[in-house]
């Protein structure tokens, strides 16, 4: 383990997430609040961390290989939840730390559960940073899963692949610092055009930039107690499609950028996706009819939650935990699921359920026509055993992640409902889950060591479990 | 497809039932009873149409594969149950024949789940087949793991071997009509023990045959309303520990008779299953303290419901749906696992954790060190890739089943922790769950249809899945 390098890269990007506190800083300083200060504060004490370790530990070489990028994200990304909660502990608008590394690890993991009780108390400059934790972290990963991995190690390893079954950006565009900033370009473009779309609806500046980073990051922290219930239809239909556009696999975009429209509408996990969607919505649409009064408010609240959950946004429009146990069923397996790889979402991801119900497919045939040799395709690839096998293991570690999570959660003593749902929301990034942490509730009421717990099971989920696992195995460390 | 051989042995088997129901017959007679003619007309019926399959389809050849090996267990179960059903209604005492299916299937699956609002009013023959199921689908269940399938079909099969990474007979004893005898052998003398140690502690000789039914097949259908509560404690501890008894691997108790003892103690999926048992109990000993008046009381009651639980048996001393949320999310953590391999018992089963539990570390390694390879060994013996494979497939196809069951029960619009609950106890053969389906409710409220779901529930969950879903398959049938 080389670990000047590890450090030297933490650091960057601690130094990073100090020239980002400058911007909620600003946005204090318009409103004119007093804890805009607790940001300059906190920037000093980033740049001060990144500064160390950054020259401290400038390596020798740069040779890296596969652990050295799971070392790299599992720190950068527990130290900049740490730091990040600095500004809500110093400007006393979350007097607990734990609740602040938390409501922080929450917004960079794009999850959106919540501790805050009331948020029409909080100040503009703490609500920004708060949601701007999810752009970042929406970047961040997608950064994390199409460049940085793959890139940076011996060979293209076990999870990126098993992660992307699908077109990649590899074959079109060689050079990686290309292929990330064409991915910065791309996210910010429909940032952008969320943005104005939602200003448009008359959403006002303000709450279109929260509700445009709670989309972009797929995270769901907003402004308001009633999350989006109280805008217009115009407003929460633009969120549903930009829900949907930021779950979809970003290389689809890029093979639609240069033209290559064939391509993306290939891709076997964009119709799976798809699929799910139209099968979940009409589902739940015709569970709760009657419960609204039109036709095109039924279909809005469904579409909306729909797709507020399988794209692990978690945004609501309705008190969903009120809704029957049919529609919650379905939510409850679409938090599972999850989007797409290589999107800001989360979950077990489209391309894995793909492979997995391959696998299934396959054991079939086989069991069928023992001594026939069968050949997984995906997109008119053949699927190798390695990819296929990661994946299996990738799901039965998150099963069991999952199971210790619940037990660890249960401790507590809530309700079975609330425990499952909860760390469901968190594990998968979603945010509000059923029972007492539902979409009219709040993460609050967990004890502090739950807290943790949940901390690191929105970790666990977003990193794909394998680099945070391994960070805890000393034999990573050895030199 | 050979259809002539499945039907003949299908045949065979009903023949056998026919045969079977003479017995409740008797006991009914004994007690006097009017519904005691029912099992004379149903056992009649039965016999009727296992002739006509024996006779009618007497095979041409003998020649025999793995899809009707499938076809053979799925549609035995199937029919046996449908038959096993007509006394229930013939006799009136279950008028509903959608129920009594409900009820015959949960008696041969062993699972236990009870549709009976009150059995105190049901009559001592009927009670007495109902139990009886437990014990023929305990030791029809050993039969179909252990000798049938492997010998049938032109190499071991894939299930079986995913099945038994531990110790096999087969070494010892390589014909496998005498492995068969041994395996009656061994279940017929622990039943006895049982039998004969129940009476000693006052139960009384009928209770005592219905629960030793229930231990052995780990099936759970009991006399009382109450389950086991009202026995004494020695009764209960005997149950607890054959309970135990009954979820080892029976290849066990065969190297133990021919002296193998070291063979028997080398198993780790044996002491995994006893480390389970052991961590489950110290928790939930100490989750549930201060419930019950006395340290004995407190353990008894524990030990009890983990059993119970692990062993997919499902009797129970007290209401554990009342118990604190953490002794309840290790309940229904230990549903999902279930007991060991070449049981009587149900759920994932043990030996398969134990490999899900390697390829995860291995998958570790393989990760830390990209280019070494690594050889996962169980009991010393090298585990080939498709048996870790075929259990990580498995282990896919149970959650998608899983959930299925769980999305098709909610529209009944049961909370969320019946149904998981309901689900969860049913496929793995358990029988009560949480919430409205808990020890002290039963499930007798979920609608026909949600009834006929569990019921494919359960018999997926003891058939390991794939005989059943591949039934499904229109290509298995062709000639």
């Amino acid at each position: 383990m080389n670990r000047r390098i590890v450090l030297y890269w933490v650091g960057r990007i601690v130094l990073l997430e100090a020239g980002l506190l400058l911007l909620p800083l600003f946005v204090g300083l318009l409103y004119g609040e007093r804890s805009a200060l607790s940001f300059l504060w906190s920037a000093l004490a980033a740049a001060g961390v990144g500064l160390l370790m950054f020259f401290g530990a400038r390596p020798r070489t740069r040779h890296m290989f596969a652990r050295e990028g799971f070392a790299i994200v599992s720190m950068a990304w527990i130290l900049t939840a740490l730091i990040g909660a600095l500004p809500f502990v110093i400007s006393g608008q979350i007097p607990h730390y734990v609740d602040a590394f938390f409501e922080t690890v929450s917004g960079f993991t794009t999850t959106g559960a919540s501790i805050i009780p009331d948020l029409t108390k909080m100040d503009k400059g703490i609500l920004f940073w708060r949601s701007f934790t999810h752009w970042i972290g929406g970047m961040g990963i997608l950064v994390f899963m199409m460049a940085f991995l793959p890139s940076r190690s011996d060979r293209p390893i076990h999870i990126a692949r098993a992660e992307m079954p699908g077109p990649t950006m590899g074959k079109v565009m060689p050079r990686m610092q290309d292929t990330a900033k064409i991915l910065y370009l791309i996210y910010i473009g429909m940032t952008l055009v969320e943005f104005i779309l939602l200003i448009c609806g008359g959403m006002g500046v303000f709450d279109s930039a929260i509700h445009t980073f709670g989309t972009a990051g797929t995270g769901g922290f907003g402004s308001r107690p009633d999350s989006i219930a109280g805008y217009t239809p115009f407003c929460q239909w633009v969120i549903t499609v930009f829900m949907l556009l930021f779950g979809v696999n970003f290389n689809l975009y890029f093979f639609l950028l240069v033209k290559r429209m064939g391509a993306a509408l290939k891709s076997s996990e964009l119709w799976l996706y798809l699929g799910t969607v139209g099968a979940a919505v009409a589902i739940v649409t015709f569970n709760v009819r009657g419960m609204f009064s039109t036709v095109e408010e039924t279909i809005r609240h469904s579409a909306f939650q729909v797709s507020s959950i399988i794209t692990t946004t978690g945004f609501a429009t309705t008190d969903f935990n009120a809704w029957p146990a049919l529609s919650k069923a379905v939510l409850l397996t679409l938090m599972m699921l999850g989007c797409c790889a290589g999107s800001t979402g989360g979950g077990l991801k489209m391309s894995r359920v793909f492979i997995l119900l391959k696998t299934i497919r396959n054991e079939v045939r086989h069991l069928l026509h023992p001594r026939s040799v069968t050949v997984s395709r995906v997109d008119g690839k053949k699927l190798d055993k390695e990819a296929e096998r990661g994946t299996l293991s990738y799901f039965a570690v998150y099963m069991l992640c999952f199971t210790a999570c619940f037990l660890l959660v249960s401790i507590d003593g809530k309700s079975l409902e609330t425990n499952i749902s909860a760390v469901a929301a968190c594990f998968n990034n979603i945010g509000p889950g059923f029972g007492d942490v539902g979409p009219a509730a709040n993460y609050a009421h967990y004890s502090f060591f739950s807290k943790i717990v949940l901390s690191f099971a929105m970790l666990f989920g977003r990193l794909e479990i394998w680099p945070l696992l391994l960070s805890f195995s000393p034999s990573m460390w050895k030199r």
